[in-house]
C-alpha cells in the first residue's frame, strides 16, 4: 500500500514522526503540511518532514488520500470547522488526540452527522519532548496504536487507517470511545497528573531548592513525565474530565486508606499493600 | 586512609556496594560480613563482597574500625541490642538506614546515653534491586550520602565515616536528623507511596489485565519504583511516619485542589500549576 499524498494537519512529534516512518518506508509519495505556526512549518521543511506547506488547513487537504489531525486535543473543534468545507469523499480522516470522546463529540458538533471517512485513532508512543525537532521515523515501532472507529465508520477507511500504522512498525487494535478514555485516564492521564502535583508541592515548599538537590534517581523517573507539554495536558483534563475525575477519585479514595495506615502503624496494611503491587508491576511491567 | 577491618551488618546492595568500593580502592585491609541469612553469608563470600562470614554480629564486630549496620530500619534496634555487649571504643558505628530519627531513637533506647563512636549515615543511592547480588563497586560514585552527626559523636568518629565514603566516590554532606527525615519524606518516601498506591488502584480494577497493557513508557518509569523491596518501605514507613505523615497531608490537600480544578474544568488553574511544575522540573533535574 502506498499513499499517494498524505495531509499533516499539527505538524508536531507525533505527526511528523509518522510523516518520517512512513516516507522512510516508501509508503507515501508526498506530504503536505500545515501548522498554526509558520515557524514550524518552515522547520517541518527544512527537515524534510514534509515535502509542502500550506498556510490553509483547507488547502493542505486537497486530494490527500488521508488526513492525519495532530493538533491538541482542545484545539479539534475548530481545525474540523476549517477543514469542512473542503472536504471531499476521498479523504480519510484520522487524529491522534490522547482523548477519544472528546473528539469525536468536536466532530459531532460540526458535521452533525459524523462522516464516514471519519477513523478516530491514538498512538501510545508518547514522549516528554514535543515539536517537530523531536520527531523521529522510528517512534512508533512496535508500539500500540489504539483506533477507535464509529458505527459511521467506513469498513475500507478504517483498512486504510490500520495500514498505515501498521506500516510504521506499531500494532494496531480497535477499542470502543468510551472504554479508551477510561484505558488512558487510568494508565496515562492519572499517573501524569500525580508527577505534576508532586512536582508542584516540592517547589512550592520553602525549602525546595535544597529539596530537589536530594532527588535522587528515582525522583527523576518518577517525574519524567511532568516535564511533558503544559497545553496538551491542560486540553487532555478538560477533554477527559469525566473518565479522569472517576480514577482521580478512586486513586484518593486509595491514597487515603493507606495514609491512615501510615498514621496508625498498620503494619499488616502497608506489607500487603507494598507486596500486591510489586507482584503487579513485576508481572506487567516486567 | 585505609581500614585495617570493616564489618558490614546485613550484606545487601548498600553494604555490599560499599565493601566493594573499598576493596576496589584498595583503601580496606579485610572485611566482615555478618547477615541473619546463613544463604546470604555464603553468597557474599562467593562473590568476594566480604572475606570472612560471622554468624554471630558479636563476632562481627570485634576488633573493627567501622561497623556498618545495614539491616532494615525496623531491625536496627535488636541489631544494636546484639552488638551492645561486644561494642568496644575502638569501633567506629554508623548505619545506612533510609531514616534517621528512628535509627537514633533505637540507640537511644537501648545504650541509654549514645556512644560517642555512633555516626548516623545514608547513602542516597537506592535502585530497585536489592540483595547482595546486586551489589557493584560503582554504586556510589557521584552519589550523595548523608551524614547526621549527633551533639554525642565524636568529630574523629565522624571524620573517619565521612573519609570512607569519600574513598567511595560519593559527596557527603551533614545535616540534622529531624531535617533529613523531613528532606528524606518529600523527595523518596512520599514518591514511593504514590507509586506503590497507583500500581495497587489499578491492580484491582476489574480490567486491570487490559489496563497493564496499554501502560507505556512513560507509566514504566514512573511505577519503576513500586519494585522496590516491600519489607524495607514497610520499615520506613513506620519509621518515618511523623514525617511521612506531613507529606502525604500536604500533597492530598494539593491533589484535592488539583482534581476540583478538574472536574470543573478551571483552565487557569491546570495550565499554571502545569507550567510551574514543568519549569520547576526542568530546572532542577535537568
Amino acid at each position: 500500500m502506498s499513499i499517494g499524498r498524505l495531509a499533516i494537519l499539527g505538524v508536531g512529534l507525533i505527526g511528523g514522526s509518522l510523516a518520517l516512518a512512513l516516507k522512510k518506508q516508501g509508503a507515501v509519495e508526498r506530504v503536505v503540511g500545515w501548522s498554526r505556526r509558520e515557524a514550524t512549518l518552515r522547520k517541518a521543511l527544512e527537515l524534510g518532514v514534509i515535502d509542502r506547506a500550506e498556510p490553509d488547513p483547507g488547502d493542505a487537504i486537497r486530494g490527500a488520500e488521508i488526513a492525519v489531525l495532530g493538533v491538541p486535543v482542545g484545539a479539534m473543534e475548530s481545525l474540523f470547522r476549517q477543514l469542512a468545507p473542503h472536504l471531499g469523499k476521498e479523504t480519510v480522516i484520522t487524529d491522534v488526540g490522547s482523548t477519544k470522546g472528546s473528539v469525536v463529540e468536536a466532530a459531532r458538533c460540526v458535521f452533525g452527522e459524523l462522516p464516514p471517512t471519519f477513523v478516530p485513532g491514538h498512538p501510545i508512543a508518547g514522549i516528554e519532548r514535543s515539536g517537530v525537532e523531536a520527531a523521529f521515523a522510528e517512534l512508533y515501532q512496535g508500539r500500540r496504536v489504539i483506533l477507535t472507529p464509529l458505527p459511521e465508520s467506513d469498513p475500507d477507511a478504517v483498512s486504510r487507517v490500520r495500514a498505515m500504522w501498521e506500516q510504521c512498525g506499531a500494532e494496531v487494535v480497535e477499542m470502543e470511545v468510551v472504554h479508551h478514555d477510561e484505558v488512558l485516564a487510568a494508565t496515562s492521564h492519572l499517573p501524569h497528573m500525580l508527577a505534576y502535583s508532586l512536582v508542584d508541592t516540592l517547589a512550592r515548599m520553602d525549602e525546595s531548592e535544597e529539596i530537589f538537590q536530594y532527588a535522587a534517581g528515582g525522583f527523576r523517573d518518577f517525574t519524567r513525565i511532568a516535564s511533558s507539554d503544559p497545553r496538551m495536558w491542560h486540553d487532555i483534563c478538560l477533554a477527559n474530565r469525566d473518565a479522569l475525575s472517576a480514577m482521580l477519585e478512586r486513586f484518593r479514595a486509595d491514597l487515603a486508606q493507606l495514609s491512615d495506615a501510615i498514621r496508625k502503624g498498620d503494619s499488616d496494611f502497608l506489607m500487603q499493600t507494598f507486596l500486591r503491587a510489586k507482584r503487579a508491576r513485576d508481572r506487567f511491567c516486567g
